[in-house]
């Protein structure tokens, strides 16, 4: 009944919400953590809601393509054993590495974009963790096993919550997801800042390594060193991928 | 019409429930209160929401059992004189049981969940006060008899107007218990921390009662005592079950 | 079509919402106000979302009567050349005289039960002025033209939205007037406190003047004089009459 | 089928539907930033609902014209190559003409009557440049270069999101739209405070020239220079025009 959605709609769909989703997101730290923005310690809630409602704008944008935005939620919906990733989109080899790509790109591009709105603010910021704060997430406290676990039951909310929506009648569809997004950064992001999303993490942190950062002195020297905390980023990639994946399983069995 | 729910799937979907309902409840707590994590002094707002989506995501989870996720609303349903306490599911002694006490089971389970997501922080936290806030209630101004009355009334509006959803055409069905409760916690959670749910309450103060959490010295010595402060523990069970039971009989008698 | 409602049930209807309104509405004013309550100092946002879903909830309540729960509502319907004040109930001289009534009546008693909850914090507490910013509005900057001016503004725009949400296709019902209350307060409540509403000021400055509010000192004596400010009392009253009677006026000649 | 709007009623619809988002917008903005408000201080999450609910508000007055209120929207449905510009009102070059007209003189009176309600206030404030930001907005970095990026890439998102809506099936409409404002502003509005919107900024600021403004000392002789900064005033113009007609045409070929 529903017309087949080609891959390459699926791919460039996806690299239009997850881009949305990052610049409205990766924003929103931009606002509260760098020097001289009006937003500047608008606080938790401020970032909660910034990327609820980041998602809430990427996933009209990416509505061809189910709007995933996010490699956890395509394999959880690929362990749930469905059929479709979205409307007209079957599961395969080759639709899960199409949607992985265009999330991560979409991700990246978007981080590129949210430097370029704040470019001015970059420039103004000699702190280079909070530049690195505003592309990819890091924990609290570091502790690689602990945040494993915490980026891996935020995801399994995320992913379970988002699989038990396509269970009920809802009428308020992305709405939804926003406010489930608000909610886990409420909730759960307190410890690693909630990457639930490997390619949330993963593109903008590419973006970090490849982008002119440092901090520029009064002489025009760069000031600091870059460093993109490679020796955390697989944190935030592998937890959402296994929190993902058991949310999908879960799903299987008890819905 | 409407098929028969086993009680097997009410206990399980309400453990599910109830269990996101206090893993996401508890979180915003730590995330407020617990030393070095990132929503720390995020303020009442915060929190205000981070309950009231804790709410959402669980009543989506739950829906095949109506998603009570509160003794208190089991209650009112039974004191309303309501036939079904969910599309297909009795109103009777045992389903009563059997709810209570997934609802109770859950919401053990939720706390452990939001304590293995904020364990770093429970370790670095010296303040056994602040650990003790994450899983139960505890009122600002001790006086058993007012804090009584102030979760009275907090549970009468909470399970007043749910019922009263049910009279009425809403399409908004979860989002509207999630946005009663950011306003209950807003306007009534001052006096007692709103509890507004027995099981919310003594699930996790059973957690709280079980799980090693002492603080510990620089050199691994524990230090502090914990305290479930099992003396108040009776006014967010009483409390609630009272406001429960009075709001299902207005309910009957003025709609 | 519409089976008639009777009058009585409308002041039962419009008692209840009133009532549940002024309960949050005056929680949240405590809650952010009275010493050593939990939610102490949470912030203007924090008010403006107690207010609009302390109206969602009063709404839902009140919805056999259409949810006035305000008089300037109720003149805004009667000037815009309404039939009806809600499905079944006649415009006329004794059907207003009743929602006012009621209005005024429940605002009263939400008033007294917020009173209620609050009581131990409203006993700790030296201030009378916040003891009576709990109860009724007050100028930021007292001048009756200036303040009269505002009320009139920010119950125009209240009262002309929600009659223009009746001209539209709409999902949300009580969410849009609590999200409008959440609006009109974060954008006009700050020189007057947004009463926008003659019963929400005028009935809990009664239960003010009636109730025992002094501050006991140490030795349980009282201290401090109570003052319900009768002085300013008439322009929540007069200012948001107006305004609601041009808002009906100005439906009837632009929809 | 759709009956013709006549271009009066397009005219009158936008005028009060742009009057209404600037009276809540730069009413939350004098909230927040002028002296004695009850809002002071009161954080960016504030302004950014703030302004988020007065879109939703205008929304709902404005819905006879598709309520535009925004010739960066007007100037997004003409290059996405639309027929119409809201059910029943042809693309042309005078339809187009009546739409900014209408826009640039709501936002002009919105501005006035939030000056009105805010009249205390104004008086009270010292400081020249808070008033000024009442009205209209500046950078806080100024950079015209990357401050015109900024608004062109927070305009994009505003209108690219906004014709992705009308492309979906959604049951939220004006709250949608509320809720990209805010999440906009959340995340793209540290650099610049977010004009997004020609009219919007164009007409208060026109309002802030016409107006008495000046300080007035206790002796009663103005105070300080007004100035309203025409210098930036082309920025929050011509770059929303700019992003608002990229956002048409990249809807016209990805969608």
């Amino acid at each position: 009944m529903e017309a087949s959605v080609g891959l390459g709609a699926v791919f460039l769909s996806e690299v239009l919400g997850t881009g949305v989703l990052l610049l409205l997101g990766a924003g929103v730290v931009a606002n509260v953590l760098l020097t001289g923005s009006k937003g500047k310690d608008g606080g938790w809630l401020l970032i909660s809601f910034g990327w609820g409602l980041a998602v809430f704008a990427g996933v009209y944008v990416a509505y061809k393509s189910g709007a995933h935005l996010n490699p956890a939620v395509t394999i959880g919906i690929l362990t749930s054993g469905a059929a479709e990733y979205a409307p007209g989109v079957p599961v395969g080899f080759g639709s899960t590495i199409v949607y992985f790509a265009g999330e991560v790109l979409g991700a990246f591009l978007g981080a590129v974009f949210a430097w370029l709105t704040y470019k001015p603010h970059f420039d103004a910021e000699p702190d280079e963790g909070l530049k690195l704060a505003v592309f990819s997430t890091g924990p609290a406290i570091r502790s690689y096993a602990w945040n494993l676990v915490c980026e891996i039951i935020g995801t399994f909310v995320l992913v379970f919550v988002i699989l038990a929506f396509a269970k009920t009648p809802t009428q308020i569809g992305p709405l939804a997801v926003a406010l489930l997004v608000v909610g886990i950064g409420a909730s759960l992001g307190g410890p690693t800042g909630y990457a639930i999303n490997p390619a949330r993490d993963l593109g903008p942190r590419i973006a970090h390594a490849l982008l002119p950062l440092s901090y520029k002195g009064t002489d025009g020297e760069a000031i600091g060193k870059k460093d993109s905390d490679w020796s955390y980023s697989w944190v935030p990639v592998v937890g959402p991928i296994i929190g993902g994946a058991i949310a999908g399983v879960v799903t299987s069995l008890v819905f």
